[in-house]
């Protein structure tokens, strides 16, 4: 099992403003910086509802044929989307064991609450965070509050013309 | 004038714990990485009260001989002080104003509250940010609210075999 994240924040480590929104971030997704790259590698993606709702408004669907988990114990309208979509709740552990039961052994982790909650949990191999050089004051952070400190083991970094910075972590012990 | 700002903090943005202690940053500082060639660069720096108390604590006053201003309405005691240290209160803008008028051209801002108020207004040239790879969950953070976006330009980043990632960013507009 590899649980990975994917993420693009301000420098000020937000993922979204607080309505949801992200016209900080760059219109096109910015220059190319590794996105289809990293989800050609995964087998799953696992999301939370907020994240589920945001992506529905999207003129595409950002995740092609993958097959998508949206986290949520209320009811969800999935015929909204238009990719492969199912519904699970439960903890973190439990669902990672699920969906690795079922084949999917390489999940992308996605959304703020979600990548919290797996944080928290110890559930997060890989990190690749890419910073773009804006700072917006308030929003929906990437971190949360954790039990204890996590260190991380840093693999690399590379800047883009444009001045995001990316960086790849591995959280140790995993 | 030029006002800079040069800090460490968590992959999770924050520069200190809630109790002001900063263990999870590595014990010597790290390998070094320019904090010595940013001092020398600079004519006086510029603190809050709580990073002042907290230097106070130091073994050794890490600011040399330096001109050091504490931001504080109230009562300070500053002969704890093993250095040069002078007490101004006031705006932002006032304060870089009567520091230029008496010769300190480049300032290095510290502190949380600090860099947030010198930020706000528009009052921060240069920021060198070097970020610790573990996350920490909470603390006090090295960004705040701000009135509307700020853009930067990214500069530098450059890596360190202990993880740091290190990087400069010029607040457009100055």
């Amino acid at each position: 099992m590899t649980t990975s994240v994917f993420v693009g924040t301000s420098l000020d480590g937000f993922i979204a403003r607080k309505d949801g929104s992200f016209d900080f971030l760059p219109a096109d997704g910015g220059e190319p910086h590794g996105y289809e790259e990293f989800i050609a590698m995964v087998d799953a993606l696992v999301i939370g509802r907020h994240t589920f709702e945001t992506v529905l408004a999207f003129s595409e669907w950002p995740y092609g044929s993958k097959r998508v988990v949206v986290l949520s114990s209320r009811e969800l309208d999935l015929s909204r989307a238009k990719g492969v979509v199912e519904q699970m709740s439960g903890a973190p552990a439990a669902i990672v064991e699920s969906l690795a039961m079922s084949g999917s052994q390489r999940l992308y982790i996605d959304g703020g609450i979600t990548i919290q909650r797996f944080l928290r949990e110890g559930l997060i191999d890989r990190l690749v965070i890419t910073r773009v050089p804006v700072l917006i004051g308030e929003g929906i952070p990437l971190f949360g509050s954790l039990p204890h400190d996590v260190r991380l083991q840093h693999l690399w970094t590379r800047t883009f013309p444009s001045g995001m910075v990316q960086s790849e972590y591995r959280v140790n012990g995993h």
